[in-house]
């Protein structure tokens, strides 16, 4: 069951000039940085009630929101739900017609599981489903 | 002070087409339907936890979601962060170098008080503050 949204995840060319604009303009305050190797992005966290707001940053020009901001520009990549149940989650999307980009959660940023829909399946939207690791 | 975010407002080509996918893969309900002329939008609210998802449907070409649509293709068109003050908060964003495409907050769906901000000045995401009407 998905019980919340737990963050957006937000393509930036840099975190240095992005994350002023968050504390600044929005009020918010950035509250951790993590670097994820296996997706090559810097990350910076904010909360916004029960969600974060999680900035991107391209680490090289492989990283998946490189080329994203290549297509589309700076905006918003993916919108994360919390989920009680991963794999039943994904097993009630797949069963919706929905298209797995991970068929098997895997380790991301915080130490939760995470799997993603891909885009095409999901009226355009890049949805990740997040659960706590058991 | 912004104290959640309110909603996600979803570009999709068609209402009939996309409500099945949020309630059969994810498992959310459709709880309100509403056409909002000055956007010419027809929307439709989920709720997941504090946030609302708002579909947008274009009404016609004019449309500004029909013009997003056709740039962008479906996706997120905006991010709505709840405020306690609109106008001390479009104050705060005006100061920190954000331009405003509302001076003035205007009545948007649901009755709330909106105003938006230029995603050329919010590093790629259309940004939304709303806050009940006084």
């Amino acid at each position: 069951m998905i019980t919340r949204i737990d963050h957006l995840g937000i393509a930036v060319r840099s975190l240095e000039a992005s994350i002023p604009y968050y504390e600044r303009a929005l009020g918010l305050k950035c509250e951790h940085r993590e670097e994820v190797a296996s997706q090559q992005v810097r990350t910076a966290f904010f909360h916004v009630g029960e969600v974060h707001l999680e900035l991107l940053e391209p680490m090289s020009p492989e990283s998946p929101v490189a080329k994203f901001i290549e297509k589309n520009g700076e905006g918003v990549h993916h919108v994360a739900f919390a989920t009680t149940d991963i794999a039943g989650q994904l097993d009630q999307a797949r069963a919706a017609g929905a298209r797995l980009i991970h068929e098997v959660p895997f380790e991301g940023a915080a130490g939760k599981l995470v799997a993603f829909l891909h885009p095409r399946s999901t009226f355009g939207v890049l949805t990740e489903f997040c659960a706590p690791k058991p």
